[in-house]
């Protein structure tokens, strides 16, 4: 499933008055960072001429000064971060993607997962189309130059080609003379707009990007909405989109996005202190203590001590050294290297009954070691609190939640995860309270089909097998279809 | 008074039954890197042959795996972090300092600062010494290897040169078969040692560099004390020691040391709690929410959260990201910069009135644009709280607390001060109740000179203004002493 | 005309009994390093399973160790270097390209230029096709996968393609399981091949690269010709080759190649000596001796001089330190470049009457600071010999010979040159004895259109100004064919 | 013998009317680059404030512009190149050292080795100094300090010094206001001086980087003199100067310096070029062509063919991007390694009988490969002359001529050494002749005692063997003086 792996950060900016685009860039995805760690890129737009450099890294290890210089000054940028794992392959897999074309240069930035790019690539590999990446990204970038041959306008063909692909995507699309944001009909990711005091509009996946170029919010895109920035300012166009359910994804909520921003009208953070809040309801102690795992974990802990009248203490420290040019010398067990990361204040957890909040437990492997930590601090009593329902099904719109076999809740009873991870008890936030995070009806508006609810779409299947066979075969049955190689080590 | 600036971390490793002994280093520097993230370094030592390295930057950013590997396998190893500002001069000024000399080798990691180091220095070179740095711990080294040449062990020469030297340090020094950790009469900068299971001791500044390397704690270093660890194990010399008052820095519990660190018995974390506290009562205030200024006025946010009912929420996020690589590309203010790197969870603070704690207040420039960011976030009263007194002093042991005249505290009358940052109110902690934080008597055991209290040693003078004296006369006037010149730009 | 810019090395390996591929397209590479600096690649194949990295930047530099370890051990591998300027742009556009296809995976090594690449990307954009690069090779990567399409092997394709592309090219072509080699039917650039004792193949633009790896010389490729590399060897195809005269670049006897090559029988120093003795007879003048410009005009210098008579002296040292990464600061004017790279020895010029040999004069500003130079030195006359002829007219093949309004023989009558650069006589090579240098009849089997004699196939023309056509107002009018935009900045 | 590895390049200027001195350095220390490679340091002087950057590296690699910008402005500067292996310590040893001392700072930069410094060294370490680094420079560093103490001025403190100090050096030392150039007595190392049009006084080990400054040679100094650079120009002192033979090293002529430099009046070129003269007399062959080993050993070729009248050829391409980070991955043999540096071109030997002229044979194991390649390219006969006399005593003044037991000379007879490495014949330059490659009587005003002359000095011996003890001990005998320990890993 490591073809999945896929959440990014997406920043732009449309500007008249304003000729330092790259730096807004810059800040907005310094922002839009925890998206994303994997590779960054930045395209700047100086009236039709594009200037971009994207690479493997983080924003302030890729965009030192002499590169930003170097990519110059613009009225328009459009800029991207990208998750992912390590290595060469990751330069190659950057965004935005620049497309050159008798039609007229585009650069794309996309966010999500789509379902059906694998027909879309065959189908287009089978006409002679040569693809330079594994990114279902590159598969939008074709479908709208495709349709871009019969469009009158950017517009046109963007609208046309969201009607061919399926799945999650929020895009930003920067043509010579305008830029569009666009998004998914479900709107399973957050894409949403602002305006900064000199006139130019921002777009991004989160409102802290808004905040870094300090821009003031106007709004979320509506799901299955495309909306054209140019001379004459904003303009929304719908009428590609068929009517679907709204399907943010509620993960979002719980872990991806930072807590200061403001999706779709509601504060992550107030939506993970009431998952806390819920928590403490749904599986109350009787304890001294509670503490939450940094960083994503804290803001629930807050709520679980509001709501239960236990006291909130600081249970650890995290050393904020810890970069990816970490590494660990000598390390012989995993358990070590949590401890390099995060210690324990022995003081806050010493002879007491402590309840310990995380955002979510998957594996279940880190968890384990953080509850030895605070026992051999001293702690009496150590119980699990998990703020997201239990794991058990793949995701296929942009996250890349582990496979079955790795995921502890569908490995063991959850009666007994307590016992596997060693706490005196777990409890999970009920899948069925999620819709009181975002106070939202049950089931309504949201998308959890990682917890187990149904999948709002159908699901990238069948053709998956043959991604997989054997590759180096393809000079014995050069008439044959079945040689279809798309994974590359480089 | 930039001379002065030198906050560092030492840390160092006696082994028997381990040869991997860099990477223990390096875990144990890297615990401590927020005690200096200028440079660092590592000598280690194997049967008496040292190898080491040493350059700028942080930790994990200087000890990449191949220079790990160039500098190999030992039995003991003495690691330093140093604090400072930029520039290439930092690399020769990385410790620790290694003298090959005729009667052994010895390789020495400082953290202090010495108030006579100026006579010290003067005497050796009219004795015709040369200095390489302009570190005091050039000198230490120096003062040292002048008393072995008549001393018949190397803890004889230390014993020696600590009735030369005087001020504040925390030493570790290496011989080819000893191990040595001293501090200074008065106790300023702290100094431990533990033991791991495989039999090797460690000695560090704080208590959390033992655990980052799975040692047990011992006790911390006696004020005066030198222990001498070699194959007959840990052994403690105290006969150099004249009887002084004990001065631990107050404000290595306030600010420098790291929360999880235990120093002479007393959480970290806990003392802050109770200078938040204290704060509580000391200045009560109607308010909806207590925040913290990541990371370090958190603590004491807790603390006043929880002695005053008041709720305890989470006021911002701190971008994790930020690096010493950062760069603000095209930008014009610095309230820009504060904005990059915190920013308000609006959800906590709109329309409320917000308690806000901080560990100090120096310029006050910083906290000026913290509150207008929480205004603007929509606050309606903000009341700024300070877990330490005003600074009134400079510092002459080690740290660099700024002149007076960009003290805020020197600068303004107390009452004046929450309208210069723009707050409706501002507490600081009561000087006198320092004591309360780690349980001692009032003005007893710690030194807090910088708050306006005695200093407990004379302090540099006189010389100083000729250290200032304009370069470049020197050949001018060969035969005078008048030249003195110690400012090297490189 | 910079959209012409590429000279380039390519290198092939096809093995059975190794797995080091990679080292010896590393060395073969760094044999070719001469034919372009800009950027490489190398591509290898492990089975069917590509690995490759490509960056800007030198062999020695781009292909460190762990980048060598990283793209691991294959039987089969293909390598690139390539000619070009500065910038980021170089990354995008190094090669070898790998296309990753449903019909199989392809890379592909290219030198030379095509003459109707503006027509074939055309018509492949307006059906739809996305091109990432400004490349003449990705073009043909194109136009050999829209063939494969309807083809049973991929050397049918590419014999296909080899009728629609028009122009100069020399290609290496490896699939999972062959590798083949492929030249114009007019041979404007050399392509030959070798084994090596182990049976493995190499193809190289030079015996250079063979003579690197150990390789023994089998043959040139003939002009048209493409040979299949597979497990039952080497096996020519010639069906697709219409006849054609040959016309091999005869600047790459002159220049480009390196004289230790062989090139179709002919060996490169030999040529160069043989330019050098028909200057002599052509240009007779009464002298000291006869020096060459470091390094390309040695060679004729020698063969000047025995023709002469005149001795031949060593004339300058050429600073062999000077690499890409060479900056110069605080720098005026270019004569201070020049004299940083070059010094003449004072005793081989003094006093003498001095024949400067040189490879060719293009704008004549280096020639004319090197004249300078000697007469500094203290020649009392300078003759200068160029073993080109003047430079008249672009080249389309390959190579970026400068546009005339730089070229000195354009600016100036060829009786003025002299004067202009500063000599007291210059002679170049006539270009009717160009035959000569490599023993063919007049005017046959190579090309000098750059010398001022025919094209030997059309040339790219009008088009091309809708290439340079402003940028930037293709969205006002998308409907239209107009908004041609290839040229990108990044 | 590692000890003595130490040739190096000096470079100062003394200026008035110019900021921009760095640069200077940088094109000085450029054309010296093949003295030292291993390291070097620029030191700018600023009306007495002293700013500088050494590292390990290429001067091209350690002084990019940014590290240029760093080091800014000033009227004064010394740069030193130096040579070594590889590794992390490079940088410890890296020059000029720069002393910070009461009586006033001061730059040093240093070519040769010094006889007595391991005894200057104890004394110095028994009277409580220490030292930072394995070089004579420091100690003699340390020696000057020392006489300073009670000089008047830094010049009699250097006259002072001398006297002290016995062996080779060539010495440019910074003051705040004076610059200093000094020779030691017997002149091993060359210096020279010159003037710059806008008045700037250059001092440098050879001609080559006055004429890369663009400034006019003044003369040599002197054996044993001191020139004082200050505002009243430059004043030689002599007065330390006991009456020495002359005895400049005759292998800066045959190998070291580069050709187009002038030492004492002789052109380095032309030196080579009569001892190829002097070959082709005392070792004339039948053959058909004379070849020489690049870059040095050209020259001698030269010489050879025109006194014998046997056509010069070019033998070999030798690979122009090899630089120090040249990997050789995947080789199992050093022949390779040759076959990748220097590339026959078989054209000019095939069927022919070469003589074949290199600088020198030192461990013979160069040679033999260059021989074998000669041979496979076809040659008929290869005769081997060296334009040096055989090796046959270790070097004591500043070049690391390898120990006995790995000289080819010292391991067998000379008539065995063409069947050794495989050659027809071979011919060494003799000893007795090498007076006339400079035009002196027999044996006078040079040093060729590491061809078996007389040494002019007395040589370092006996404690040489405590150096190698054993590190490790010290601690155990601390009152004992045997525990000398100098090397370090580092």
């Amino acid at each position: 499933m490591s073809y999945l792996k896929e959440e990014c950060g997406v920043f732009g900016l449309y500007g008249e008055n304003t000729e330092d685009v790259a730096s807004s860039a810059y800040y907005g995805l310094f922002a839009l960072q925890h998206r994303g760690q994997e590779s960054c890129g930045i395209v700047v737009n100086d009236r039709g001429v594009f200037s971009s450099y994207k690479d493997a890294g983080l924003v302030n290890d890729v965009f030192t000064k002499p590169v930003l210089d170097s990519i110059g000054k613009g009225q328009h940028v459009v800029g991207h971060c990208r998750y992912g794992t390590t290595g060469n392959s990751d330069r190659n897999n950057a965004q935005p993607i620049v497309v050159n074309h008798h039609k007229g240069r585009m650069a794309i930035a996309h966010n999500g997962n789509i379902v059906n790019a694998f027909e879309i690539r065959q189908e287009l590999e089978l006409d002679g189309s040569i693809f330079h990446t594994t990114n279902d990204s590159e598969v939008i970038a074709y479908t709208i130059t495709k349709e871009r041959i019969n469009s009158k306008s950017i517009e046109e063909a963007v609208n046309k080609a969201m009607g061919r692909i399926e799945g999650a995507y929020s895009l930003i699309i920067m043509s010579p003379q305008k830029m569009l944001a666009a998004r998914d009909p479900y709107g399973f990711r957050p894409l949403c707009y602002g305006q900064r005091s000199d006139g130019a509009y921002i777009i991004a996946s989160e409102t802290c990007a808004l905040d870094a170029v300090g821009a003031e919010y106007i709004r979320d895109l509506d799901p299955g909405e495309i909306i054209v920035f140019n001379k004459d300012g904003a303009t929304s166009i719908r009428d590609h989109c068929e009517t679907r359910p709204h399907k943010i994804c509620i993960f979002e909520y719980l872990y991806f996005a930072r807590p200061d921003s403001t999706i779709e009208g509601h504060s992550v953070h107030k939506a993970r202190e009431k998952a806390g809040a819920l928590l403490a309801m749904e599986h109350p102690v009787d304890a001294d203590v509670v503490i939450g795992v940094p960083d994503s974990g804290l803001d629930a802990a807050i709520g679980y001590s509001k709501q239960s009248g236990i006291p909130y203490g600081m249970g650890f420290i995290k050393n904020k050294y810890i970069g990816r040019t970490f590494i660990a010398p000598g390390q012989k067990n995993r358990e070590d290297k949590v401890r390099i990361k995060l210690n324990v204040i022995g003081s806050t957890v010493k002879n007491k009954r402590v309840v310990l909040v995380d955002d979510s437990i998957v594996r279940g492997t880190t968890i384990t070691r953080i509850v030895k930590l605070i026992r051999h601090a001293g702690a009496s009593e150590v119980h699990v609190m998990s703020s997201a329902p239990p794991f058990t099904d793949p995701c296929y719109y942009g996250t890349d939640v582990d496979s079955k076999e790795n995921l502890i809740a569908c490995q063991h009873p959850l009666d007994k995860i307590a016992e596997v991870i060693g706490a005196d008890s777990v409890g999970y936030l009920n899948v069925d309270h999620l819709n009181m995070i975002i106070g939202n009806a049950p089931g309504e508006g949201y998308c959890s089909s990682c917890f187990g609810t149904e999948y709002p779409t159908r699901i990238p299947t069948g053709n998956r097998d043959r991604f997989e066979k054997k590759l180096g075969d393809s000079d014995e049955s050069d008439d044959t279809e079945d040689n279809y190689e798309l994974f590359i080590r480089d």
